[in-house]
Parts: structure tokens; sequence; C-alpha cells
């Protein structure tokens, strides 16, 4: 027996040249430079990543510990996702979609992150390309290269002045003749964001208008990340709900870890057409099998809740306080900023000379 | 607003080629016939799925609810794995591999098939050939090929006269020129499961060395799903404690789901070398980003609290007597069968004509 491993010199089979070691990313290198400052005994809050410093509400985290007491929620979930989560979904999301959804067109996911790795893998193939405006939520990239379909950078962009003065999330915009000419045959999807992070810009009704027209012209799907969607501070409109050619290619992503502060519980949703939704099952079937099911039995408890006891409104009401809090200290400083229309960042506008 | 979705008939943009809809897989098939004898008013019992009809024990249960009071828990573990976890995980292998195991050695999955999924997605590339043995676990086909890489069919084979009387898993064996011949320099790893799913066979020494040492002289990686680890009832050797050389190109598949009936927390782990983890690791990060971090903390409880109370030798004898009480039904009809040496799967011996 030996006493560590790795005690040989000859090299081992090698790995996925994809997966390349040593590079940090965005996470890695805030969250030890906070560490480091710590450590030099300086009092550091780290506001790097989206990580709530509280506790899902109690209604939750009790019809969590209800159902771990049930023999059977303690067993592998239907793919599809639980019953009672099916049906909580689609109570919530009805009135939104101005219809009655039904469970076939949801699939519950082990967390959003998950979710839009299972749309990707269930519906790109290699050489398939896909559009994604810089700039963007990380995971994006990898998650869609690791199909071997093909990221193509599109744009959303600042007023001109913007390192000048403080801006709204709605002064970025998509430049829509830049943006159709990185269309191609082959791209099969477009990822959008809305409320979007980092920029806390909330698409418009035009802006989403516009693509939903320009996926219908050159038939691709759009992928629709709305983690934050119970995070709006103006108006919010979901391009699934605009028209019934727009929602049949749209795959929205929701999210219980944004919705409820349960990050740790990676509970989210995909919700589609009823003829696409199966792909995304057949992925994420493969991929996790089945998601964590007392958590499914939790969020559930807690979709049917909130619908009632002004949840979603309460945490609105929070987070504008806070981030008016948040905000004053930059408007004092003098650096100016992106206000945010949607999610809780805040994006410090500043060039790169 | 329309009143349902899919109402117009002009093709949505393709899917992934690969996944085709339409086909059963075994359970469907299982459950759809259970369910549908149970409908014509049969009492039915479904032995299929590997699913327990109990709860996780009291111990773990009330860890769980013990760490959902705690808000950090309730949010993004780290993408290794909890410290807790890890440490449970090193502390519980360590006399196995007769050496201190390190953290660094250990990944955190969502489920052992996620984790198996997480080894494929880091090592493999497009063209790298993968020895899998019939008959085999059916996810470890799609989980291979969704990389790009190709399954290569080895075989495990019953001896002649299998179907006219029972057999134990040891006479289930396999032809070592046949599998050698397999072997091409595409060759980047052979998956192995022992205890095994469906046979009950569990490898024995020669075998195991057998494999260590093809892998050594072709320089492949071995994956050895033991989920069934605790489910054995004779010997039962780890391939990884073999020998360094062995241990460096193995990685080690393990399940809280199997090990303490806990199928819907979705916990499992790698155990591999730590210049090798990183790659798995980095394929987990993007496939779920985190593991579900309650089930963490009540995973590492029951872990350690499992080192000395007996659990697992307990367990055991539970399934000793249950098998038996199985496998009688079996022996006075008179159906031919494999007596598994680990595990709970009953192959009944049947040659098709």
């Amino acid at each position: 027996m030996t006493t560590s491993s790795s005690t040989s010199t000859k090299p081992l089979p090698g790995h996925n040249p994809y997966f390349k070691l040593g590079g940090k990313d965005i996470w890695s290198l805030i969250n030890e430079t906070a560490a480091a400052a710590e450590q030099s005994g300086k009092k550091v809050v780290n506001l790097g990543q989206g990580f709530f410093s509280y506790s899902p509400p109690q209604f939750a985290i009790d019809a969590v510990k209800r159902a771990l007491d049930v023999p059977l929620n303690n067993q592998y979930a239907h793919t599809r996702g639980k019953p009672n989560l099916l049906k909580a979904l689609a109570k919530t999301y009805s009135p939104h979609y101005e219809r009655e959804l039904s469970t076939d067109e949801i699939q519950v996911t082990t967390g959003a992150n998950e979710g839009m790795y299972a749309v990707f893998t269930g519906l790109l193939a290699p050489g398939d390309e896909v559009i994604v405006f810089q700039p963007f939520f990380d995971q994006y990239i990898p998650n869609i290269e690791m199909t071997g379909a093909k990221v193509v950078y599109g744009k959303i962009s600042p007023p001109a002045d913007f390192d000048k003065r403080t801006v709204t999330g709605d002064e970025w915009t998509i430049d829509w003749e830049e943006f159709e000419n990185l269309i191609t045959p082959k791209t099969k999807m477009v990822v959008i964001n809305s409320p979007h992070n980092p920029i806390g810009k909330v698409f418009n009704r035009e802006e989403l208008e516009k693509i939903g027209e320009l996926a219908i012209k050159h038939n691709f799907y759009i992928v629709s990340d709305e983690v934050y969607e119970n995070l709006y501070y103006g108006d919010f409109v979901r391009i699934a709900t605009l028209s019934p050619e727009i929602a049949r290619r749209t795959l929205t992503v929701g999210s219980a870890g944004k919705s409820f502060a349960a990050t740790g519980w990676r509970i989210g949703w995909i919700i589609g057409d009823k003829e696409v939704i199966p792909y995304v099952t057949a992925a994420h079937t493969r991929i996790c099998f089945s998601t964590p099911a007392p958590f499914q039995e939790g969020v559930a408890s807690a979709l049917n809740e909130a619908l009632t006891n002004g949840y979603y409104e309460k945490t609105r009401e929070e987070y504008i306080h806070k981030y008016k809090v948040f905000t004053s200290v930059f408007d004092e400083l003098g650096l100016p900023y992106t206000k945010a229309d949607g999610g809780y960042f805040l994006l410090v506008n500043f060039k790169k000379n």
C-alpha cells in the first residue's frame, strides 16, 4: 500500500482538452481577493457572487422538513419533476401567460444552471450556432460549447458617455442591424437574460418583440433566462407571452434558488412548448436522472404559499430599499453606475483605456 | 393570447438528433406493465427499479433538518463539495484504502449518475473509446456517447448451462483474450461495476488485478462503479486499493442514495487521483455548479455515525435475510437464477432461443 496518490511519473491518460485548469473565473478572483483582505485583518463584505446571507422563508423550510418524514419523498423523483411541483409551477405561471399552462410544458431541473445545460444538450448539435450578448452570465459559454455548438457573440452596448454618468438599464441597447448580421442558416438559438446579470437591464416590450420577430423570421429558439423574474422595479415583460409563435420557440428558465433565497437547494425549471420540452427531459434524464425530491416538495409549498401571502411583493420592496441604500454610497462618491431595473446587481460604469 | 401551445404547423427548429423520442427504456416498460396490472385490479409489487420503500436512517434525516436551520447551508455549496462531507468521506474510505485519503482525491457529485457523467465529460473527448461490459447499467451508454466518445462492447458471460441451474455471480466471467482484442490506441477507459447491476457479481481480486494490469499496459482509465459497496455477502475488493499504479488511473463511484436509502437526495462522490479529480470538478462545475447543500450535511453526519453504530453491518444482515426469502420462491418454483454476491438484484437465468 502507498501513502499518497500520484507517486509515479508515468503520464496518465489524457483528459478532455476542453477543460484547461489553472485559469480562474470571476468568482475565484473575487473570492480570493476578499479572503486575502480578510486574512490581513480588513473587514470585508464580498458582494461578488449572488449568494444570499439569509435563509429561504420559514414556510419553505418547514415544507422540506415535512417532506423528509415521508419515505417516498426521499427516493427518486419522476424525471419530469414531482407532480406537486409541476402543478404549483403551472398555477404560478398561468396568470402571467394569461392561459392555463399544462404541466406538459414544464421540466423541473437540478437548478437553473443544469436546466439551461439540459436545454442546450437537448436542442443543440455540433456545428449549430448560438448568439449570446456580451456582457453575459459566464456559465452560458461552456454550457453551450460542451454540446459542440459554437457561441457567436452579440453586444448590449451602453451609451457612449456611460463612464461619465449614472445610466439606466434601458440605456443599454442592442444594435439590431449588427444583431441580424450575426444570424446565419446555422443559428439555432439566441440566449437572452432579463432581468439581466450583470447589467440589471429589464428588456422592454419593443426589444422583446424585435427578438421574437427575428426568431420567427430565421426560425431559431429563444432561451430566456428569467431567474430574477421576481426582482424588478418597474415593468417586467416575459417574451414567451408576446405571441403563440414566439412562445413555441421560447424556453424560459426559472429558479427557486433566486426566487426563494435557496441557491443550495438546486431547484430550477424550464417552461416551453410541449413539443420541445421532451428533448429537455431526455437530456435532463441523462445528465442528472432526477432532481432532489424533498426540495421539490418544499418549493411546491413555497410557490403555493407565495401566491397568496405577498412574499414576492415584500421581497421586492426589501430589495428596492436595500438597493437605494447601496446606490446612495456610489452617488455620494460620484461613481457612475448602471441603475438596475431588476435583479440585485450594480454595474460600475468603467471604460478600459 | 392563445389557449394552448403548439397551435401552429410551421416546423420548429430541430433538436439534438441524439435524443430520439418514443423509444422506451427498461424502467418505462416495467413501470407501465406494473401500472396496467394494478389498474386491472391485480396486486402488484414492482421490483423493477432500485427504489427503496423506506426512509434513510433517522439520524441522517435529523442531520438534514438541523442543516436547514443554518442560513449558509441553504446556499450554494463549494463546487468541490462541502468541507464536512469531504472530511467524512476521507474518514470513511481511509481504512479501506489503508492510507490517509486526502480531500483532494474526492469530488462530491449530484448523485452517482451525475458523478459518472462528470467523469466522462471531464476525461473523454470525441473519438475516444470506452469499453463497457454487457450486461450493463443502462445510463452508462448515453452518458459516454453524449461526450462524443464511442462505446465498445465487451462481455461478462455466464456458464453455458446457466439456464439449466442456479449459478453464482462468480461463474459469470470475462474472456480475457476477447477483452484485450477490444483494446485499441483509442481506448481511454474501461467501466466496471462491482457489486454488479444486474448480475450481482462481485469482481474477485484476480479479475480486478487482470483489469488493472491491462489498464497499466495500455494506459487507460478504470471507472469503477461501486455504488452497492455496502451490500456484499462474501468478500469485497476495491480495485483502487490493489496498487498505486492502478489507483492513479481509477475513478471510484459511490452513492449516498444506495448506501443510505436516499436515492432522492442526489448525493454521490468520485474518488480518484488528485491530478485527475480536478477535471471531474471542472466538468461538475459546468454541469450542476454545486450539489444540494443541506443533503451534503446530512450525508456527512450519516457517514460519521455509520462508522461506529454498525449501520452497514445491520443493513447487510437485513439484505441477506430478505434475499434468502426472495430466492426461496425461485428455488421452490425451480426457476434457475444467478445468486447475487452483492447488491439486491436477482437475475433470472434465461436464454432467448
